[in-house]
């Protein structure tokens, strides 16, 4: 692939990351885990790109968050260390991840005893052990042991297998996620629940070596939860319009866009960009103040992506005195990173419109 | 890549797609145009797989439409008359456009001067001849010329270049949804518009040879739209949630599901599945009756995907005495099928749990 040389050359619509805006954010989290001796596990769920789960590593995390087996086998050409921080059910899930598990050394998040047997199960008969995380639910109710004393089975339940190690605990503060900067979030009665798995395990002498919390949210305040020694935020390689709604990062941020170009400008008070649903994703902000739309102009932030088609994008024009014309181009900041990034093949790493850089986003799919 | 003998041996979550529903569902489209003698070119945004546009082909579909230049190049190998439905701007899109039109008859929708302008400048110098629908805006508000001079005016300077040739008049009707069933939708206000735009042509002695309307919700109704003699449905050769709620068509016509498994039964009156928003899409259902939620279960539509993450689907257990269990199976229909289907790399056409074929999504990205 010829790489083009500038932002104009790009065909539209094109996934572009301000490579500057990124290092500082990179650097900005390394700097803070360090600064509290936590480890950081940075989700490559938002990327899924290698080279930049490289970009991590090297400014010392110890290895990486994942999400599918897909993006584990992936990531283990650049670290040898994976936590998958989802539980892995039914045997083509399985196989895989016995796979893998023989390459790196793998942890799994494992929330039910059924799952943990399942996995037991399917690592049988091989020389393979797996670093178990029991995976607590400390108030987002998506998943996770609801019970201290469910957290406690499961973790005594790991050693009926030579192949799993029980080696922490592990949650995910994603319920924690409005007013961050006013800290207005309920820490208390978080930090209670965590304290309560932590006492049951510790009563049952099962204290953890490793607890693992942290989304990107709640990154910064990590210190203030305490036990915990890992974080796994994802979403602050590049951050988006809900990160910066929320208030956990400024707009000036925002590293990642998608490159569009207007098309019509036939309907007054709105113009068509040629990202729609398929290139930007169609994720509503949701409890965080911020106003409507599904994305906004990195440029103009008053400028928000009110409606959205498929390859359509309708940009809402009622409060700028900007004209824009056929043929002018703009970048979008969509509300949520992870799941727009998802939808493309290449990032476009640019300073000042220059492309430095195309990496393919090799760990999409299943 | 070994194609798994069933379902049941599928990595989740997959695209899945009933081929007896798919095939009754092209077989009744292929039959109404054929009784009504609509040419019927229909959308490849859907599917995007080659081989499904080849079944509508050998339907009777004299061609296809696309809205991406790649949509186009991907299905150049299987038609040799396409309609590009979607206004082409800027240099890496025009110059990838002429390459198209180089090999099949490509017919583009325009919708304003400046549009055409660009197309006829990149077409220049070149002996390839493109057709033009133009495109007019009937009440959706999203691209389209609004006014009758406007259309007749793009029409006019069509005989500018000798690169360019009038083909007829495009628009769509996207802002009929509701109540399809119940035929409350505002066919009479859309057929006038229509009328207004084609007594214009007429008048200006531009008589337009093709007249190209049609969208699944409304397909079944283009005979009563005077004046069409083209329809271009997609979502019709899958059909899902939104168009069985509003009614235009019944949920066992639902022939596109996501496969997926259950990974967590912790919290109670729900179920997590291995299929989030990065395989089912997160598209809320607007403007038509039939509920919440981003998709709903085929064989128990009672249950929703009330909620959803990137790899994680909620089921809604409040409305059900089912009671799934870890590794249990089930097939999602998601709200909307083009932009779920887009998720995906694959398709896994199956029959009674059999898996036939496994097709490659090839015409994803831009």
């Amino acid at each position: 692939m010829k790489t083009p040389r500038h932002l104009d050359e790009l065909f539209t619509p094109a996934a572009v990351v301000d490579v500057d805006r990124m290092t500082a954010n990179l650097d900005k989290m390394a700097s803070y885990v360090a600064g509290h001796r936590l480890a950081l596990y940075p989700h490559t769920k938002t990327h899924k790109t290698p080279e930049l789960a490289k970009e991590q590593l090297r400014r010392g995390a110890p290895g990486v968050t994942c999400a599918t087996l897909h993006e584990a086998e992936v990531m283990s050409s650049v670290t040898d260390n994976i936590l998958l921080a989802y539980p892995p059910v039914s045997l083509p899930k399985l196989q895989r991840l016995v796979d893998v598990a023989g390459k790196v050394r793998l942890s799994v998040a494992v929330d039910s005893l059924v799952v943990l047997d399942g996995l037991q199960r399917a690592l049988h008969g091989t020389d393979v052990v797996v670093d178990i995380m029991v995976e607590v639910d400390v108030g987002m109710h998506r998943v996770g042991a609801i019970l201290p004393n469910d957290a406690v089975a499961i973790a005594r339940a790991i050693e009926n297998s030579k192949n799993t190690r029980y080696a922490g605990l592990m949650f995910y503060p994603g319920h924690i996620r409005q007013h961050v900067s006013e800290q207005k979030y309920d820490i208390a009665t978080t930090r209670a629940v965590i304290n309560e798995f932590l006492g049951a395990m510790v009563q049952a002498d099962l204290a953890p070596t490793r607890v693992s919390g942290g989304s990107t949210p709640t990154a910064l305040f990590s210190h203030q939860f305490e036990g915990i020694n890992e974080i796994r935020p994802g979403t602050y390689i590049f951050n988006d319009r809900t990160t910066a709604a929320m208030g956990a990062c400024a707009w000036q941020e925002c590293a990642y866009s998608i490159l569009a170009t207007v098309v019509s400008t036939s309907v007054p008070k709105q113009a068509v960009v040629d990202a729609g649903s398929k290139a930007v994703f169609k994720e509503e902000l949701r409890g965080v103040p911020g106003g409507d739309g599904f994305g906004a102009l990195l440029d103009r932030p008053d400028v928000i992506v009110k409606s959205m088609s498929e390859e359509h994008g309708i940009l809402d024009l009622s409060k700028t005195d900007w004209k824009p014309r056929v043929g002018d181009r703009v970048r979008i900041v969509p509300n949520h990173v992870c799941v727009s990034v998802n939808l493309h093949t290449h990032l476009h790493l640019e300073r000042g419109g220059e492309v430095l850089d195309v990496l393919a986003i090799a760990a999409r799919g299943w």
